[in-house]
Order: structure tokens, then sequence, then C-alpha cells
């Protein structure tokens, strides 16, 4: 059997280090127990026109397999989870709720998240950026609120069984790792920390934290020079 | 065999009407034609305990079936392509490859649109709005330019046939039905159109647009009345 091949960066900022999207895969990958091979990037080489050609937004990770190449973390968790028994029910119902966990972490609870790196990373330096950070942290708080709602006393979203929904919460969610905004919802403060304990977790994380061998492009070296103290300042 | 229920909005703002995600999942049932039901929600009922129950985000639209209730609408859409055939290809790696493309439209593209309608509509009056557009725009046409050369001279994303990811992604792209940002990429305004212009497109459209019947609460009428001139200057 083939092993399937995703891409990487071999190196991105502190802030960006244990947080880009091939965790994801490398996580689905590791839950299931299926070994894959890593290309790696260096910065700029994911806007170049043979990576354009697997990945139309230039970004990581890609997912290849045979003659099948798939781009969007999200899909390529899915395509991993029903492909290898483990990170989705066998029942149809909670199968579809395991999915539903998914788009809901993807399309409702991390672009609030994403607004606030946005706001807090790659445009601290911007006017606009503090003025608007408490509306930032008033949307992240509610949806926060409605996930530990529904969340209460389970160990996973859908109860007993660790899904690929929870895969994607976790990692979405653990964007704010550290952060007030996370740690005053403390049941998704644990959750998170029972999802990061998992062996298939760790396994991931050290293997993306070991692939950063690289160096940053000199433009990338000084923007990061210029703007650390306003990122800074913004957390 | 038993219709499933949809639940739905009775009544939005008119900048609102036409887009509300109730939408996506009426476009999906009327493409593989399957009859259904819904139960309208008057503004605030989607707040409340009892709709809660079914939408942990207090949101519109859920799917109720037999035993399952689902919330999200990206995964409502996926569930109805996987229950019935016309959304999904039978060939697993263009099955695969329409699933990535709903993933697209959904963590992808949407995030930067819907950023805009926060910025254009729902702080329309905040002083951070209006010097934040650029950076907004620059970062909506980057994605579009993106989807309108992977596009290229295709119908549709992957080819011949019409998909759920082709569904998700024209319905994300039509928020900004008539903007010059997506009417710069003709390419992509011409896939809207030919979207739009299905029959199943069509039926759905009509029936969302039926059922508002209702009355804005007053808090939601003077809400909109201060901010009419303000939104309108966005634009």
């Amino acid at each position: 059997m083939t092993r399937p091949t995703i891409t990487a960066f071999d190196w991105v900022p502190d802030f960006a280090q244990g947080q880009v999207r091939d965790l994801r895969v490398r996580w689905a990958l590791e839950e299931v127990g299926q070994p894959y091979d890593v290309r790696y990037l260096s910065q700029g080489q994911q806007k170049a026109p043979p990576h354009r050609a697997c990945q139309p937004f230039g970004q990581v990770p890609t997912y290849e397999h045979g003659d099948l190449t798939l781009f969007e973390s999200g899909a390529i968790v899915l395509h991993i989870a029903e492909s290898h028994p483990g990170l989705l029910p066998d029942d149809p119902n909670a199968r579809a709720r395991a999915i539903e966990w998914m788009f809901a972490a993807l399309n409702t609870v991390e672009p609030p998240i994403m607004d606030h790196a946005i706001a807090t990373l790659f445009e601290a330096d911007k006017p606009w950026s503090r003025p608007r950070l408490p509306a930032i942290m008033a949307r992240i708080d509610e949806r926060l609120g409605e996930v530990a709602a529904r969340l209460g006393d389970r160990e996973w979203l859908d109860g007993d069984a660790f899904t690929a929904g929870d895969l994607l919460m976790a990692a979405v969610l653990r964007i704010l790792r550290g952060e007030s905004a996370l740690e005053k919802h403390a049941t998704l403060a644990d959750y998170v920390a029972r999802a990061e304990d998992r062996p298939a977790f760790k396994r991931a994380y050290g293997a993306q934290m070991a692939g950063f061998t690289g160096n940053p492009p000199p433009e990338i070296a000084a923007w990061l020079k210029k703007n650390t103290q306003a990122m800074g300042e913004m957390r």
C-alpha cells in the first residue's frame, strides 16, 4: 500500500508554529494509524505555479495519494476519516453529527478566531485593529459560550467517542491556547487539553515542529522585526 | 417516505433576503428532487431555548428527518448530497474533489466575504470600518482571482458536472452579487449567473422569498432605521 504525501512549510514565524493547517491532516493520519510522507516547501514556493497546480489558493497542506490530489485541510481530514475506521461513528446519524461539527468548527467558530489572528498579528500595526478588538472578542466569546453550553460535561461533542468533528473543533479552539478568551470557558480549555493529550495529537504536533528546519526569506524577517512590538501590544 | 423539515426566518432585513443560509439547503433539496416542509421562526425565536436545543448557535437552518436533527448548512447540504443521487459524482476521486470545493467555499472563500458584510452592514457605523475596507477588498480580490484562475473556461469547478461544491461556491460568491468585487472577475460573475439560472436554484430562491411574511421586532426596525444611511455609504 502506498503512503500519501502531504505538503508543509519548512519555516513559519514562531506564532504560527504548531498551528499550520497540515497539523490537522497529520493528526487525522496519526489517529487512524496511516503513515505518510511530507514534501516541504520553503516560504514563497506555495505561491509558485507548481504548487498552485495542486492548491489554487497557494496554501498548505495538500494531500496526494495515488491519482488523487486534494487541498483544503477540512476536506482532507474528512477524506481520511471516510477511508479509515476511527474518526467517524458507524451509526449513520452519529456520523452525520460528527460531520456537522466539522463544518461548525470551520464555518462558524473559526472565522471570528481567524479575524482575531488577523487583527493581532497581520494587521497589528494598523490603526483600526485596536478599536475593533472588543467587537471581535465579543463575537468569539459568544461562539465559545455556545460550544461550551452544548459540550456540557461530556468528554467529546457528541458523547464518549472522539470524532473528526472534535479533531477540527479542538484544532480551531487551540488557536486561542493560553488566551483568556479560551481560558474563561474552563470546560473548553479542558476539552482542548484533553484533545492535545491524545498520543496522535502529540505525534502530529511533534512532527510539524520537527519540520521547521528552514529560514525566513529576508523580506519576511524584516516584516517580523518591524511588527513584533505592535503584535506584542495587541495580546 | 417522510419529508424532512427545515427551519427558516419569517422576516429578515432586505439586504439578507435571498441570502439566508436555508437557501443553500432548499437549493440542495430542489436539485435532488426531495420535497420538504418548513418551520418558520420569527426574529428572536432562533435564540430561545427550544431552537437552541436543535441549533447551538441560535441560527437557521436546521434539518430534521426521522430521528436525525442536523444544523450547519454545509453539513446539511453534504448529508443531502450523500443521501440522494445528483450532487456528488460516483467516481471516488471526483466525489472527494467536490467535497473539497464545499470546504473551500466555506472555510477559504466565505470568511473574507462575510468580513465585508460585517464591515458594510452590521458595523457600517463604526469608525474602524471604512479604513479597513481596502484591506478586506484586497483579500476578497485575491481569493476570487484564485477561484477564477482554477475555474478557467470550465462550466463548473471540476468540469462539466454541477456538484455540491459548485452549489456552495456559487452560494458564497453570490453574496457579492452586483458588487464590483465580483463583476470584475467576469468568469466568476458568469459562473454565478449560470448557477442562479438553474431551475432548482430559482425554486429555492422563490420559496425563501415567499416565506418572508413576518415583521421585524421594534428594536430591529429601530436599528435598521438608525443605520440605513451608514450602510448605504459603505457600498
